[in-house]
């Protein structure tokens, strides 16, 4: 099964053809999203970091995000991609967390080359410190030699733009990862417009697929995207959370107002919806099989 | 803390004030929720099994209930009433439940008086079957004995309107479940109008307050409840989850459809906003005072 | 990986060779299990819950047993054969518990004919009641159709000498199990001589090899059990946990009587003999490789 | 039943009267050790990383720590006190780690001047590098502050003599952590007579109490150290799965060369001892009093 869904994900990197991803924080989101009809599943430190209602700062231990990665990979036939954020430490904590990512039914892990405890990209003004490159090379040779199956994806995520540390930095680190080993090249940018990513994509060799998560500069399409030949994965990293936060505010600001649920029920899915994508179909069959 | 939070809800209890609850399957669903004004947080078995994408039928295990009770515990400042289903077993089982719960920060729990393991009470053919009134007594019993503080609420769920057992077998059950101890009567109707509950209401002899969970007869008002002068709490047992469903089906639908994020990305909250939810003032100020 | 440790079970089972499985409640007992030669780890509910300092009557949730059932599978080399109690319900829970079992690295599950909760089957006078055989077949279909590999192993469990219900009571569901699909029969007694197994193993047909768990008969021998040439597996079901709290309270009796340490230090394994089994010399071997 | 334990453990620091705390790695082990007498227990990193099987280099996720120690909490009566090694990160992290400590029935944490992720002080030639002094000043204001009880003991680990620094530095750091509202200062040495110790001791201005981790140096008797009236606790961190290793050791081998437990039943302690620690009395008063 893993390695079904593993060999998916590295046919689209190594073809070039734009595999999406669509942030979940509960295998529900994730079954959404597959249902919509994107490729993968990316398992959001974020996200997950939001729906507990800490910051994304290496705060949520590290023990429930492998779990929820791994139902998540239950509830899903599409590829998860795991943010494990800076690897939970040094060379050592990584080669210790991957075994386990994988066992978890993950197909690929995202890390990036901040210092450990990280800040949030997603913030203006946060702490934004880069491990020394040679650091962070041995960090992904220990990802990649501590997998247990080869098809499984390790990719190595950027910081130096996000860092304000230049376009000349964010590619010499890009290389350094690829001749480390890592099988893409994920590069952040925290402008407001495409123009500092696409000039990345046009200097980068190309040596490795890159990937792009355009949460700053959402005029992007996925046609764009494609036209570069150079992008083999775009994240849409926290639309999943910011879709259900609204939804949610909102209805609940209105059965405050009205003083019950009978202007709001109506317009929401029913249970019976919900009780669908829970997987009652199945589990009654079960019933009737097995219940004696 | 826990102390304040129980008497809060206590106090609602003992005047008949209607205290309102919504359902909520993490931590910023919770947050949300405290948000919009509602008194407390219903730590719903049916939200959190579905944000797992599993049937609400005891699947998922009382570790990750108990756990997500903590969280939510930890994240809001209004009281947390858990949904144990059935309590995870025989009266020995609750006995061992109770304190857990307790410890964990909730300040009331709901009960059912249906058999191990239980099916969902809002499909509309599922198996409901319920324990004789003598074991179910016992069960309350234990765990009003097994709670360390007795401003700890236990409220016992009265499932024979859903079994299909009659008005008279469902008064019968709450008296005895108010004698075995219970703090308050849950009484849950199938019917589409709020008929049935009412004539309950109106024949029940009021020695304890009655929760109502209004999701089959949405029409049935705050202000209808409150009139009764019997009821001590209202449940929103599943709108939160319904609303997040709602919204990032849609949400997802059009990205698919777009190819891009391009159409949604203004109107969904902004990626500030969440990052306010997570409490970023209160990390910057941990970091201002205490990181050198 | 799994598939491995799976063959190499059922290669015992089938050439009715004696694979000999030691208790462990933690990946540390699995590996000095493993490095003093037995075959296999039996991942036993009484010895956890033993650990947790509860009663083995179903009160530790599954999420505990599950997690350590992982930590141990990624330990040791050797299969681990789960104790699963009742499966934690009716059929569907089993339905859903199995693909976890599996999916934790788990090479077989022992499940037995008791109703949930389960009562100990070496306390004299425990509660003992067995579910009705139809049910308890659904419940072992639904096992053998919910795993992933046929390779995996499903071992039904009978109680019915351990409830007092006889010899042909035995016998006849031991039948009606092998005929449900379970790969093998575990067959408990309480006596204090192996002369009750002795005579099930002599009437039993042999159409699927038997399991032992000489806790109550330690006179069985290996070579006797052998021999009889019906028996695939037998497990040793709390001798790692009796021997670590003899010790334990031994070597805390003394430091108290002494006052300090001074006296056991020097008799116990040494500090150094810890840390390599910890692992360290790979973690050494990472640092030097990795960390830079 | 916390504010009872930290107050407990606070009267022996005031007092320097010798408080003895056993490591534990599981409930069992606690409830073993409060059995034969100690005041309390050590929530051992090294102990607990060992039944893991692996290093004690912050490899071992917080959660799995965290979880153990509230069992262990719920299991006994006597102060818990636990070893957060360096405070799984900076400042930040700190401050959301304290609060889940205390709530998880935890009295007191000790926390070490190392950097993240640390390496163990047991080994002779581990990685062995220390903060800046005002970093972890800072570490223990933020844990200082994050309590919720003024009673929720905090103690700071010098690493100094471990890592080579000498005495100056270490009593210099012990000056500036007291300072910085540590309520007691851990200090560790590797020599293995006590002179090195005794030596620090002598020079410590006493303003706040000692804690001594004689694992080294073994002859240190706990007469020896209460007569130096600055101490006011000695923990043993590592006995209880030194103990618990050597027996199972010496069992195992012994099983698999007789091929049975025939020779090693009698001498272990018996299924009912067990049975007896798993508080089976108890449970039986719960069922004769609620099952029905």
């Amino acid at each position: 099964m893993n390695q079904t869904k593993n060999t998916l994900l590295r046919d689209y990197l190594s073809q070039r053809r734009l595999f999406t991803a669509m942030a979940a924080h509960n295998p529900l989101a994730a079954k959404l999203a597959e249902e919509a009809g994107f490729n993968g599943i990316w398992g959001s430190g974020f996200e997950l970091s939001a729906s507990y209602a800490v910051p994304d700062a290496s705060i949520l231990p590290m023990g429930i995000h492998l779990a929820m990665m791994r139902s998540i990979a239950t509830t899903v036939q599409i590829p998860l991609i795991a943010d494990i954020d800076t690897g939970f430490g040094n060379a050592v904590n990584v080669s210790y967390a991957i075994p386990q990512y994988e066992a978890a039914g993950v197909s690929a892990v995202v890390m990036e080359d901040k210092t450990f405890p990280k800040d949030t990209s997603l913030r203006v003004a946060g702490r934004q410190e880069l491990l020394r490159t040679e650091e962070f090379q041995g960090k992904l040779e220990a990802a990649v030699s501590a997998r247990r199956e080869n098809s499984f994806v390790v990719i190595a995520r950027v910081e130096a733009l996000i860092a304000g540390l230049g376009m000349a930095e964010a590619l010499r680190r890009a290389e350094a990862y690829a001749e480390a080993g890592a099988d893409a090249i994920l590069i952040h940018s925290k402008q407001k417009t495409p123009d500092e990513i696409m000039s990345f994509i046009q200097a980068w060799s190309g040596r490795k697929p890159l990937v792009l998560v355009p949460t700053a500069y959402p005029q992007l399409t996925e046609a764009a995207i494609a036209e570069t030949g150079k992008v083999g994965i775009v994240i849409y990293g926290n639309h999943a959370i910011r879709a259900a936060v609204g939804a949610m505010r909102q209805v609940f600001t209105r059965i405050r107002q009205d003083g019950g649920i009978h202007n709001v029920d109506a317009q929401l899915p029913s249970v019976q919806e919900i009780i669908t994508l829970q997987g009652d179909a199945q589990m009654r069959e079960i019933e009737k099989k097995y219940l004696r």
